[in-house]
């Protein structure tokens, strides 16, 4: 069981580190664009990048939890693959979303 | 155990397809009230869709972090037939907020 | 196995507890600014409040994840601590933010 968990672990692990740059990249628009907290307004690209994070976030938890699910249920490799497919494509919508709204 | 897991892990998806469903809700009403990402204004309908969703989405890793506890630590069914019952809740709290602030 | 998890459970409940914290200090807010739903605006102390619950809902599936990550494949005792001192900062996090945003 635990040796199933690694592979499974390891996409998990992949998933927080994308969320920690996520933030970091909305920490580094705050300073570039100069919105302070509690500010979530300012220029558009801040706030697409901002959106960006945030629908990630809002998404994460679900991600996770379908991950694991599959993982134990179904399948612990192929819930791998198919977990880190989903970080890159949600790598290329908050790269997207950051450069334009219709990039997402 | 992994027995036991089975009925807390049909809650957990029916969770996941709850939350997908008020996902879908807030893509319908950006098309209907034409509020394009990164906006989250717009009229009052579509923010109380929006932060309906919003809401949910918050306590989503919370009831998911409570019915595992729950199930895990205490008893699985009685874990899994109140994770029915608060999912049922949220439906109504959607609804509800959705046709209007008062009716959460 | 199971045993190990009791301290993980634990500290896992008390972020819970936390974050029932966090949002019952929203809805006073909400109540003694008199922002209803589905605003999110209001005066600067409310957005302060607003924010720093939502920024601590941000990560606190990221904290569960590294918490039960690190507790299954590190150290569930160190783990356990070091989860303890993080929703320690967590707490100083939110009164500092509610107080200033110079206070995050
Ligand atoms: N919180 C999301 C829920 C629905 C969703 O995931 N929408 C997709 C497709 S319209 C999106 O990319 N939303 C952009 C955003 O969240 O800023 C929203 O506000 O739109
Ligand atoms: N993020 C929530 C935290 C507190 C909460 O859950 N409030 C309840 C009762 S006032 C609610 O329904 N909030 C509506 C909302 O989040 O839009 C808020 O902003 O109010
Ligand atoms: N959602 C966060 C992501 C980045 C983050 O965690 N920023 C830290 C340091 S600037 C913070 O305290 N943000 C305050 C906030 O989220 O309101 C944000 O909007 O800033």
């Amino acid at each position: 069981m635990l040796e199933d968990a690694v592979g499974l672990g390891a996409v998990t692990l992949l998933g927080v580190l994308e969320q920690a740059y996520f933030s970091l990249q909305v920490i580094y628009a705050r300073r570039k664009f100069s919105v302070s907290p509690p500010d979530t307004g300012g220029p558009p690209e801040f706030q697409r990048i901002f959106r960006a994070q945030a629908n990630c976030s809002e998404y994460f938890p679900i991600f996770l939890t379908v991950l694991w699910l599959a993982g134990v249920f179904l399948s612990p490799g192929l819930s791998a693959v198919c977990g880190l497919l989903y970080l890159y494509g949600r790598l290329r919508y908050f790269w997207g979303y950051s450069a334009s709204a219709q990039g997402r």
